[in-house]
């Protein structure tokens, strides 16, 4: 699939936002509510708080209130501040909206894409809805209370005929509720997910399911359509009309029909056949619609819904088949988070990753551990990723009645919004639910009953796919297809082991997948030395990217060769934020991703292309590797990372010789090399792939370190200007004699101060006020403040070493570097 | 009073801390639980989160805790961190304690001396008392949960055979709940006062009310005591003896009693008649003492409780008589805040407070604006400080049932617990009750049938003490002494119109008493040109020292010529913390204090002290004033506050002829010279006094300034080693000349990097990061870190304007400044 065609999904992913699928409300028009809100972290007495008059000077004017747009969380920030724990309390937002509905007698609706984790909405102080759950969607109609409110005083003196709204969100500590707290990431709080005001005519769409199904060979599509009307209200059901017409892939309308007598609220359409359908496959994702027109008293509304025929099997012991098709599933996973944002990444920036997802190869992902936006699964409709969606059952142990109440419903609704995606094939019930400790008793056998009515339910409110979970090896029999925890060379034995591994969890159960595989690797940090992780690497290695590229690259190597296999998802495609890792190299971080935070690749991201992608790639391991250090003349290894099928590498435009490429040659297929390099000076190294007679290159260049180095004795800060506005500075950790350290690994802290603002708590390794050096270095950037020419000050320490200070943005624009005696 | 004296109190105020007079548990014996605890900031799920057991590396781990000792503030720092709104919400504490009964069959008590703003106590998982209000003290009987406890496995297993204690506090807002959010203070959260464990037999003793009165001309003293005895099971009634032995000030026995059979639950004493009794006087508060001793099956459990014999009248139209003598009420106003800790003040602190209360000449206090610690009035029982105590019914108008069963319970617990205090001479129902807000309706019918409920209460649970409220004008009938709001100079009109203010609020009620008087000032701030606040001082003055030394000198001297005036107390003795003021000099302090937050002496506390005390003093104003500026030769106003009779002025040794003091010669008393100082260099300042023949003598140097100024162009930090550790820095505005801007108000804000510490979120003017100038200058500490030799960096802004930068403990210990380009 080539960089072309991605555009043009970017637009048009762009161009459908206010045509979106969602199941919940399936209208035509949205209006996103992103700007002109107000937030506060605290608890409110109640809503009046939020909206009383404020004079200038009185109490009323406190506590402060922040401008924020949507989507917005409250952990943006401190999820990673290595300083504190991340918040988890209740948080208020307050706007105005103006609501003008163009539909006679309609209805006006807020929905809400997703809110964490409580959510309670009011009009003024009127309270109009609540909600419990973090990861699905749900709406609140608000009409009544709008004409209530725009009938008061109130309305027009204080708010010009607006209507405020205010909502409370809560991500407070709560152990009778899913997440649990001990899940290894965040139960972030806040409006994450879009929130959208809906019009609708009297009567709407409800939930639409459209059930889909074709035969291996695709011979015959099938198509039914079950349609809930919306009207709380009376609605002229002697003029209302309900068309509903079928496209193709190609545009060309191929089913129509119309009803309009006997309307009733719940529908199903008979049984519509469609021969040699396009199937939907993830090189081809070819995505039909259904769109509905509701005609009501002469005014419509639409709803547009998209699905596709594929045909998928698990088989028994394996493997798995798309459209009658061996397919190996190459999958990673996600979570809702990212460098600066935490849960509220914009539509934009999820496509960005979920095409940066299908770039490196994968076909398949796990979304982990919860319920995801419906912008990502039709993402993955449209880019043909197969999807494992989950409710996030995780860890803790089991609840009472209001917990298992509200996992029942967050299986219920994340079945019934995302029906329709051709993309899913699993549902998940649940992770590592074998994990105890959030109650003073656990009972395996309560949870196995649980996981059966779970596994039940799913089964009924979608009997055309299977469930599975991940890790809990007391329940594997009673959902239908089952992950075992191998984690070969990170967390136990070393990663030699893996097919040993693998193939006895494929024996111990009916349906193996293995999802979660992988380790955690720290952005920048490589070695010299063969770390094989033997034992517990999570524990015992040195987290460096040269490891975890010789685990992924073993990994996939021996995944080419299990035909029994139905699919893998390494854990996890980006680095994200958990509560549960304060030490690790970027505190906060789960580094077990192959892009850091803000979706920066490491070195593995290229492994996985390599092996993955069949747009030609080429890459040289070690972009992030500046220099590199042994004995003089000693060899030394290069590895490429590359789908051509021939590669040469040149030293210094010396050749080293041409490799052809074979994935049984671990590691880097066979594309490694063992070159001199010189002495001190830059290496210039470059690599030229041939494939389908095409040349790609690659280069880099490193220096070559002889000299041997003492303990940290000095810590040194250096500035580069990136633009006018923003510089990147190094630490730099050195022995008495200012030879670098290469191998320190100690914690660097930065802290600044005057005019600027350091970018301090993205979670990244350049983008975080404590973190651990890689090969002896750690940076940080800085961004210039309101005040041209006024200084900001930066300052780095590592245990009790202090570096110079940097002096950045003064009266010249310049920076100096100032060593205090 | 002298200074020797005091020692003694305070002696003897520690020693007593283990016999405390509370009336809720008037045991023996307490243990003050202070070290040993962990808080959390946040709020957890539930009592077993923080008890599990917590493996290294796993969930359980976080979030982390923090070590404290009590007592303990949730906002020691935020509650005046510029920055932040300040925190309302839950916080936990946990600890374990070793509990070993001496009684046979005894009870365990856990008591708390005051917790914000709602409690719940938990022995490890197991719920055992609530409490709501943030005031009063309560406790909770643990025996039956420490029993059942120490027989499980958990206990000695996990915790030694300890006992885990689990509180959680929650001060979030709520308008159901008195005091208001609208308050001038802020609703401080955590477990702020002492909380004691106590052991006590099978029964012990309750509630001890002791009445007690005496004639105006104190012939006859009069005593009855009601006594309630705890046994919340069955006590060996037969045998169970009860004595009781009444000690007269000078130690000696003058009454005692046993009772052995018919012991019940309530007992009330026959009047006990004292004759000729020891009077308890403002300069001679003497304190009887009941000793009350159950024998309880052979063991014994006894109370002090101490009482005094006065007689005190509120005259219709005035005065006040204490012992049939007219006596004018000298008052100030406490609020339970101080830097650094913010209501978490130590005994010690709080004896410092109250003494320096005293040395001020006060006699008089309202504990603004609610229920105080039990050590404040027993401080003033100890000193002769008269006590208006009251409840928060404070602004934002009035709630429903809850709310106005917490302000019944508050009032009657206020009422029951502070009894026993001979100081205290009249109970407070509220303030600003006419201040709207809270609440979407304000009826003023329904807040007076409020406040007759509970005045009435209020008399019927003590009839022997008049009620008060300040600033309710449409409630004024309805209590026995009234305050209306005057404010001359400051909110309204100009001092000068204070006399007038002041008649009319007597004309306009039965029993007037003037609360709250004064205005803001900032510490260091002083000015050459004489504003007199007309209209409103508050807006649009200057916020000097000099201007409210003017305003508190007029109505002190205005105050002796009002011979009607039962007492006026004026707002307040200490600047606090409050969430109110964002924008004051020193963000979120309300300034009207005499002393800084951290107990510092403004140049008013001196005035004061001048009119009211009777220990000799004299004081030259301007001892933080060490710049004057004028023409040159221009007489320039000196005043001395002193209560000697005659005073001499030197200049630089000349003699700037004598004055003799007389209150009504306005200012200083007539202590005032027009002086001559000479340009530039330092001028000595040397007042002498005379009192009684003895000498007194103040001395103070100030330069003199003739130069002119600009706008401010440059701000120009110093160093000043205060002691090894100790650095104080100073900011200083110029203009482009290099002339201090010495009337600019301009804020200036503070931030260091490295290793030490600012001393940062003080609320004084000296301790705040974001400050406004004093006469152009602020000034801030630092302290080293735990580094020896490694440098702390200092910057200052003010607007746009940043500072040299300053660098100090570096290798040599020295300090640098470091202005790079």
């Amino acid at each position: 699939m080539g960089t072309i065609r991605f555009y043009l999904l970017v637009l048009l992913g762009i161009a459908c936002s206010f045509i979106n699928t969602h199941a919940i409300i399936p209208s035509t028009e949205k209006i996103r509510l992103n700007d002109g809100w107000e937030f506060i972290r605290q608890d409110m007495a109640n809503a009046w708080e939020a909206v009383r008059p404020v004079r200038v000077g009185q109490p009323e004017m406190v506590p402060f209130w922040t401008k924020v747009t949507l989507p917005h969380c409250f952990n943006a920030e401190d999820a990673v501040d290595p300083n504190v724990n991340y918040y988890q309390g209740p948080g208020w937002y307050r706007t105005s909206i103006s609501v003008d509905n163009p539909y006679q007698a309609g209805r006006v609706l807020l929905e809400f894409e997703g809110a964490g984790q409580k959510t309670d909405v009011y009009v003024y102080t009127k309270h109009v809805g609540t909600h419990v759950g973090g990861y699905d969607s749900w709406n609140v109609d608000i009409t009544e209370a709008v004409e209530a409110f725009k009938k008061t005083d109130v309305c027009l003196e204080r708010y010009d005929g607006r209507i405020p709204i205010v909502i409370r969100c809560d991500n407070s500590r709560d152990t009778e509720m899913i997440p649990s707290d001990m899940s290894d990431f965040n139960l972030y709080g806040g409006l994450y997910r879009y929130v959208n005001l809906v019009y609708t005519p009297s009567i709407s769409f409800g939930q639409i399911l459209i059930s889909f199904s074709t035969d291996s060979k695709g011979q015959v599509g099938s198509v039914r359509i079950k349609t809930d009307l919306y009207a709380p209200q009376d609605f002229p059901r002697d003029k209302t009309t309900l068309n509903v017409v079928i496209k193709a892939p190609d545009g060309k309308e191929i089913y129509s029909n119309q009803k309009s007598d006997d309307l009733k609220l719940t529908m199903e359409s008979d049984e519509i056949t469609i021969r040699k359908p396009m199937l939907w496959d993830v090189d081809s994702p070819m995505l039909y619609t259904c769109e509905m027109t509701l005609n009501v008293n002469g005014e419509t509304v639409r709803a547009i819904e998209r699905f596709g025929f594929r045909h998928t099997e698990f088989r028994e012991k394996g493997p798995f088949y798309l459209n009658g098709k061996r397919l190996l599933l190459r999958g990673t996973h996600r979570h809702e988070d990212h460098a600066g944002v935490a849960a509220a990444l914009t539509e934009k920036m999820m496509i960005e990753e979920m095409m940066q997802i299908k770039r490196m190869g994968a076909n398949f992902i796990r979304l982990g551990h919860y319920q995801q936006s419906d912008i990502i699964l039709r993402l993955c409709d449209e880019l043909g990723i197969l999807v494992w969606e989950e409710i996030p059952w995780c860890r803790g142990g089991l609840g009472g009645e209001r917990y298992k109440t509200q996992a029942r419903q967050m299986l219920t609704n994340m079945i019934l919004q995302h029906h329709n995606h051709p993309s899913i094939i699993l549902w998940g019930m649940g992770n590592e639910n074998d994990w105890p400790g959030d109650f003073e008793t656990f009972d395996k056998e309560m949870i196995r009953s649980f996981m059966k009515e779970l596994h039940d339910l799913s089964h009924k409110l979608d009997p055309s796919r299977m469930t599975a979970i991940r890790r809990c090896e007391f329940c594997k029999d009673i959902i239908d297809v089952y992950s075992p925890s191998i984690w070969a060379g990170w967390y136990s034995r070393s990663f030699p082991d893996y097919y040993l591994m693998a193939k006895e969890g494929m024996d111990g159960t009916s349906r193996f997948l293995h999802a979660e595989w992988g380790g955690d690797s720290h952005a920048g940090r490589h070695m010299e030395s063969d770390y094989q992780g033997a034992g517990n690497a999570a524990k015992n290695g040195d987290w460096s990217e040269s490891y975890i590229v010789r685990l992924f690259d073993w990994h996939l190597k021996e995944q080419e060769n299990m035909p029994w296999l139905t699919g893998a998802a390494f854990w996890t495609f980006k680095d994200f934020s958990t509560p549960l890792r304060p030490e690790n190299p970027i505190p906060y971080v789960n580094q077990k991703g192959v892009v850091e935070r803000d979706g920066t690749p490491k070195e593995s991201y290229y492994v996985f292309q390599s092996y993955w992608s069949k747009e030609p790639m080429i890459h040289i391991y070690g972009h992030s590797r500046p220099v590199r250090w042994g004995e003089a003349n000693e060899k030394k290894e290069v590895l490429v990372y590359s789908n051509c099928t021939e590669v040469e590498l040149f030293l210094n435009g010396v050749s080293q010789g041409v490799r052809k490429r074979n994935s049984q040659d671990y590691p880097a297929a066979g594309l490694r090399w063992n070159v001199i390099y010189n002495k001190g000076t830059a290496n210039a190294l470059k690599a030229v792939g041939v494939n389908n007679g095409k040349v790609y290159s690659d280069e880099i260049v490193q220096s070559y370190v002889t000299e041997k180095w003492g303990k940290p004795a000095k810590l040194n800060l250096t500035a580069t200007v990136l633009c006018k506005d923003t510089v990147l500075i190094k630490a730099e950790l050195k022995d008495l004699n200012g030879t670098p350290c290469l191998d320190s690994q100690d914690y660097i802290e930065f802290s600044g101060i005057g005019n600027g603002i350091l970018l301090q708590n993205l979670g990244t390794a350049g983008g975080s006020k404590r973190v651990q050096a890689s090969n002896g270095r750690a940076s940080i950037k800085v961004s210039r403040g309101a005040n041209l020419n006024s200084p900001f000050y930066i300052l780095a320490k590592s245990g009790t070493l202090y570096s110079n200070q940097l002096s950045l943005f003064d009266s010249d624009g310049g920076i100096s570097s100032v060593s205090v005696k």
